[in-house]
């Protein structure tokens, strides 16, 4: 996981649109998608993808959607592995200035702090007191352990329930709305096309599965059982008869980097077809994809948009520049510009 | 993992029915099924369970699919929502004379033994070579951390070759006929009159995710992205530049008992509202399923048929009395008599 992407973000974050965003419109988003194959995708196209503008990105994924889909040629995939994986933070939603899970388990740990005397003394905890986001990333371990100490002993439903409440009245620092609006319409218009395609479409992402299980079925139209992520230990006991899972000050799995592919091994069993990620925390990911005997695509979204999103370029972890910008130029990955790709951010946004 | 089922299971294997299984007759098991709600159960019933005898199991299944499927009643369960689990061993197909997994684990230990002369002092091992089951279920973690060993190391597509060979050569020392072939036709009608009305199917196994994998989607209809079992570490490398995932010596989770719960938390993310399971192994599946608020239904097979299968009763471990069957009557779940309820045992096999 990366914690902190942009030394600089509250002064480039002053230059984003100042645009409201209206409510939600993902009318046609979400839908249950048809599961039958070989859909002539031409005559969907020009609907399903409004806020791709034509170019290179877009044509890309018709090329790869048409070939898979067209029963009879060398191109087609059966539509049982049409196994579409996308990374969250920085791929389906906005991930600046920290992921905006962080932002909730900071909350998390300064709620939990008057229990833990102890931590004063812990140079994470000191960083997130201070509000020093680089040194917060500098110690990274330490405040995982901080935060899963700060949830243990919790029943999961206890979790599900902080998450819902901090979603629902969280607001980002700088958009002043809530995190679940700042989802971006061309991805869930790629997530609906491809279901209506016959494709079934995972999120794979460094996030918890807490985090994002409340929200993903009606916001991508992806139910909890294809979220992939990151957990924590949970136990099964009896407590006064009734069947309880408590979470344990224990990381379970870390669905980050290379354990992504460990990830879609375990829970999916099958080598994508497609895979779209961000960052470094992605690339594994993408390499395992495109080691695909078969058709495959890989994308990257390339944040290059200061205007209307961020512009952090390949830097999405401090003082490091992400290798999978290299592999994807190296590769013939497709990069996806959101200045120049996508004629829409944000759902209800202008363009 | 139960190692074990039986003492006297060679005596009581001999009386088995020794009919030949004709291949499997799957046609309209497997099919994908629709996930439209609120189909009218009874046009599809008559035709759908023909190998379930009518009787109280009967009757309970099609009267909770009746209710979950009826909109607008106070028992209707949105599609979304309708999620199926059920054990695999002793509650798909048989589990004697020993879990299947269990005697292809065997013949891979016995390979991998002359690499390993420090096995010779090891306890599972000489019970292991002295076909001596009892002793063998007394070391149960001491076999599978032999069974760990001995396929560490390998690639997952090395592993899963090697099981997909085994399962196309292997014949059951009794019924002389492919595993696979030793699967439950009346749960195989079930599997898809549940897909059939919108229920989406897993399987919740203590067995291994990569031993189930290769057969399910064909024998029951159910992709690997919906098989939930115990599983080893993998991890993930690039050899010579291309991307591999290699297999530990470590046991990374036991999807039984209390796992069982844990593992559909993990994977699937809502609480089941029908299990389906036959020995203590499920007991937690069971308790959780029917801890549900809204409508549950909890199965257990019942295996009283000496003549068809095996009559081991309530005891699926050496000296120990399934307290499932306990909790099963007190709390009123459905008990499946293998003898009374099921028309027939497998697929194209006499009634």
């Amino acid at each position: 996981m990366q914690l902190y992407n942009q030394r600089d973000w509250l002064s480039r974050a002053s230059v984003l649109l100042g645009t409201a965003l209206v409510a939600l419109s993902l009318a046609g988003c979400a839908g249950a998608g048809s599961t039958s194959a070989a859909q002539p995708v031409t005559a969907v196209t020009s609907d399903a993808l409004p806020s791709w503008r034509d170019g290179t990105a877009k044509q890309a994924i018709m090329t790869f959607v048409g070939g898979v889909t067209r029963e009879g040629s060398p191109s087609f995939v059966a539509p049982a592995e049409r196994i579409a994986v996308f990374d969250n933070d920085g791929t389906l939603w906005s991930e600046q200035p920290l992921y905006f899970q962080f932002l909730f388990m900071l909350d998390q740990v300064k709620a939990a702090a008057p229990s833990h005397p102890e931590w004063k003394s812990n140079p994470a905890f000191k960083a997130l007191v201070a509000h020093d986001y680089p040194a917060l990333a500098s110690h990274e371990k330490e405040l995982l352990q901080l935060v899963a100490v700060a949830n243990s002993g919790m029943t999961v439903d206890e979790y599900d329930k902080t998450i819902r409440d901090w979603l629902a009245t969280a607001r980002h620092p700088k958009f002043k709305r809530p995190y679940t609006g700042l989802v971006y319409q061309p991805q869930l218009e790629l997530l609906a096309y491809l279901r209506a395609n016959g494709f079934k479409t995972f999120i794979v992402s460094g996030g918890t599965i807490e985090f994002m299980r409340p929200w993903t079925e009606k916001v991508y139209g992806i139910p909890p059982e294809q979220v992939i992520g990151s957990s924590q230990v949970v136990r099964y006991e009896l407590r006064d008869g009734q069947p309880t899972l408590t979470r344990l000050p224990k990381i379970d799995f870390v669905d980050d980097g290379p354990g992504k592919p460990v990830g879609i091994y375990r829970n999916i069993g099958r080598k994508p077809i497609l895979a779209f990620g961000n960052s470094d925390g992605d690339l594994q990911m993408l390499q395992y994809t495109a080691s695909g005997s078969g058709p495959h695509l890989a994308l990257l979204v390339h944040h290059d948009d200061a205007a209307r999103e961020f512009a952090y370029d390949r830097q999405s972890k401090i003082g490091k520049l992400d290798k999978a910008w290299d592999e994807a130029v190296a590769d013939g990955w497709t990069v996806v510009s959101m200045k120049d790709d996508w004629q829409t951010i944000y759902p209800g946004s202008k363009p």
